[in-house]
C-alpha cells in the first residue's frame, strides 16, 4: 500500500535539501524516491548541469494533466539573520520555516502529494498525470523547464493542460489565478552621427538629438490601453549613455537601453518592427544612423477563460469561498515556456515572504493547496 | 623725431618673440619699448602671472579711441612640419611667415603702427589713444583683457570706443566687420527619481523619462528664428549619462549636459529661468527632481549699427572697395569683455592660416590694415 505523503511534512523535508540554484541539493532525489514508490515512472532530464525531473503516472499518450514547479531556491543571505536556520525546515506554531517555504517547495510538495493521493485512491481509468520539476527556475532558466519540454517533445510525452504551482495569491488563499503574463524584451539602441563643434551644429549631426526624438516618440504615448485580460504594456528607458566630457563638442555616438513589458496586443516582432520603422524615419530626416539589437527574454502568454479556467476557478471557489480574480499581472515564470506546449495557469500559495529572510508558510495553507490540486484532478478526469 | 614703424616689419619682429600662451616671450617688452619711444605712457598690468600691456597717448579723461589685441599664440606643433621655422618671422616673396602672422601679431603691429603714425603726424588736439594688449587670449583668458579692464576701471582710464584687431574677414580684406558675437553657456542637469523594477514602473519614478521630456521640449523647437543682427540661437545636448547596467531596473539618476549659443534675444538669466521653469513643471507632474547648474562662458555682445559702425564701414569701403557685411557669426573673442566697457567692433585681417602649420600673412595686407586703422583714427577725431 502506498503511503500518501503529508504535503506540509514533504515541504519541510524539501526545505532541508539546500538546493540553491544550480545545486540539486537532494530535492529532486527525494521527490524521485517518493514518486517512484507511488508508481510514477521517473526520469532525470538533466541538461548542461541543470537537474530536472520528469514523472508520469499512467500511460503515455492518454489524456494527461500536468503540473510544473521548481525545487531550486534563491540564496538565503546571511543565515545569522534568520530566526531559524534557512535550511532547517523548522516547524513551530503551525508554521514551516526556511528558504523555499513559499517559493516554491510547498507548491511542489502540494502537487506531489495531491497527485499521489489521486492516483492511489481514485486512479483515473484512462488518464495520466505528469509532473515536470526543474532545478533552475530562479537562475538563467535555459536548461530547466525548457529542457523538460524539449525532452518530452522528442519522446511524444504530453500534457493536455498544466498548472504551474507558483505562489499566485497576493494576500489570501484563493483570491487570484494567473491566466497569463506579459512578455519582456530588451532593445539596445545606438545612434551614430557626426562629431563637431557645439557652436557649428550645421557642420555636425548630433546623435543625442536624434535618439531623444526616438525615445520621446516611444515614451510620449502608451503602447496600448490594455487588452481584455491584460494591463497596458509598459516601456521603460533604463539607461542612456554618451560619455562625452566636452561641453563644446557634439558627440559621435550615444546608446540607450529600452525594456518593454508587453501584453497580447503585441509580439516581439511587431514591437521590433515598430521601433525600427520609427528609427528609420528619424534617420531619413536627420542622417543619424541607428543600430538596434533586440533580446526577447519572454513572450507573453494567455490562457483565455474557458472550460479549463472555469474548472480551476470553480474548485478554488469551493475550497476557499473566494471568487478568484483571473489576472495577468506580475513578472515572468516558467509558464512562458509551458504555454507553447499546452494551456497553462498559475495557482499556488499566498506569495508573502518570497525571497525574504524568515521565509515561512502556514502548514495548513500547504494542505489546503494540496486539497485544491487533488479536487482539480478529480474534476478534470470526472 | 619719432620713427614710425613699418607694420609688416613690426609683425616679423613680434613673430620672433616665442610668446606661446602664457609666455610673454619678449613681445610685450618690445611693444612697450616701441610705444614708449613714441610718447605713449605704458603700464604692465600683469595679473596671476599673465602679462598685459596698457598704453595711452594723450591725457586721461579726454575723448579716447581704443584698440584691443593679444600677442600670445597657440603652440606651433612640430616645428619640423613648417616650411620656415614657426618663430623665424621669415620674409619672402611678400609674405611673412610664422606662428601669429595672422592671429594676431599682425593686427597688433598694424594698430600700433597706425597709432604711432597718427599721434606723431596728426596729433588730435584734445583726444587720446589707448592700446590694451594681453598675453592671454588663447588660454583661459581670466587675467588677460579682463585684468586690463579692471585696472582701467580702478584708475578712471577709459576707451569711448574700441576695435579688437582679430582677423574678421573670411576671404577678402574688407568684406566683413564683426559687430557682435553670440554668447555661450553650459548647463548640467541631473534628474533624480526612484529606483525600481522595470516591470512595476508605478512603484518607481523613472528619471530618464522625465529628463527625456525636458530635453525634448528644449530641442523640439528652435530657441528663436534669429534677430536683426544675429543668426538663430542654438542648443545642443552634448551628453546624457546614466550608467545603469541592469535592463530590468529603472535607474535612480541620469545626467545631461546642454550647451547653448545664444543671441541678443536672450540672456543667460532668461535662458536659465526658462529651463528651470520647464523642469519645475515636469517635476510637478512626475515627482522627479531636477538639479541644474549653469556656467556662462561668454555673454553675447552687439554694437548696433550707428555712427561708430558707419565710420569704420565707410573707411573700410574707401580703402578696399568692398562694402563690408556687418556680422555676428563665429566664436568668442575678448570683445565679450570689452563690450561691458564701451562699444566694440572687430576688424582685422583675412583669417586664413589661423592656428595652422605654415601660418603666414601678405606684408601688404598688414600695411593696408594699418592704413585703415590710421584713417579710422583721423576720421574719429576729425
Amino acid at each position: 500500500m502506498t503511503l500518501i505523503p503529508d504535503p506540509a511534512q514533504l515541504t519541510a523535508r524539501l526545505i532541508r535539501c539546500p538546493s540553491v540554484t544550480p545545486d540539486e541539493g537532494g530535492a529532486l532525489i527525494l521527490l524521485e524516491q517518493v514518486l517512484g514508490s507511488a508508481g510514477f515512472e521517473c526520469h532525470r532530464v538533466d541538461r548542461e548541469g541543470v537537474p530536472n525531473l520528469f514523472a508520469r503516472w499512467g500511460a503515455r499518450g492518454v489524456r494527461t494533466f500536468g503540473f510544473n514547479g521548481h525545487t531550486d531556491v534563491v540564496p538565503p543571505g546571511d543565515p545569522a539573520s534568520w530566526t531559524h536556520p534557512p535550511f532547517s525546515g523548522h516547524e513551530a506554531d503551525g508554521w514551516i520555516w526556511g528558504r523555499g517555504a513559499t517559493d516554491m517547495k510547498s507548491g511542489v510538495a502540494a502537487f506531489v502529494a495531491a497527485a499521489i493521493g489521486f492516483v492511489t485512491e481514485t486512479p483515473p481509468p484512462d488518464g495520466a498525470v505528469v509532473l515536470t520539476i526543474t532545478g533552475d527556475e530562479e537562475g538563467p532558466g535555459k536548461h530547466g523547464t525548457r529542457a523538460l519540454l524539449d525532452w518530452m517533445a522528442a519522446r511524444d510525452e504530453r500534457m493536455d493542460v498544466c498548472i504551474v504551482g507558483e505562489p499566485s495569491n497576493p494576500d489570501r488563499m484563493g483570491e487570484m489565478i494567473k491566466i497569463g503574463r506579459r512578455g519582456s524584451m530588451t532593445l539596445q539602441v545606438e545612434a551614430h552621427g557626426i562629431q563637431g563643434h557645439a557652436a557649428y551644429p550645421h557642420r555636425a549631426r548630433n546623435p543625442v538629438h536624434a535618439l531623444l526624438r526616438l525615445l520621446h516618440e516611444l515614451t510620449a504615448q502608451p503602447l496600448d490601453e490594455g487588452t481584455a485580460h491584460f494591463d497596458p504594456s509598459g516601456l521603460q528607458v533604463t539607461t542612456v549613455d554618451c560619455d562625452n566630457p566636452a561641453s563644446n563638442v557634439i558627440p559621435e555616438r550615444v546608446r540607450a537601453t529600452i525594456n518593454i513589458r508587453f501584453n497580447d496586443a503585441h509580439t516581439p516582432d511587431s514591437l521590433d518592427r515598430m521601433i525600427r520603422a520609427r528609427a528609420a524615419a528619424i534617420s531619413a530626416e536627420t542622417k543619424v544612423d541607428f543600430a538596434i539589437s533586440t533580446d526577447v527574454s519572454g513572450e507573453s502568454f494567455l490562457t483565455k477563460p474557458g472550460p479549463f479556467v472555469d474548472l480551476v476557478a470553480g474548485v478554488v471557489r469551493e475550497e476557499t469561498g473566494l471568487d478568484p480574480v483571473l489576472s495577468t499581472s506580475g513578472g515572468t515564470s516558467d509558464a512562458r515556456f509551458v504555454k507553447d506546449h499546452c494551456p497553462v495557469l498559475e495557482f499556488g500559495l499566498v506569495g508573502h515572504f518570497m525571497h525574504q529572510v524568515d521565509e515561512r508558510v502556514p502548514a495548513d495553507q500547504v494542505r489546503q493547496l494540496a486539497r485544491i490540486y487533488r479536487r482539480i484532478l478529480e474534476r478534470y478526469f470526472a
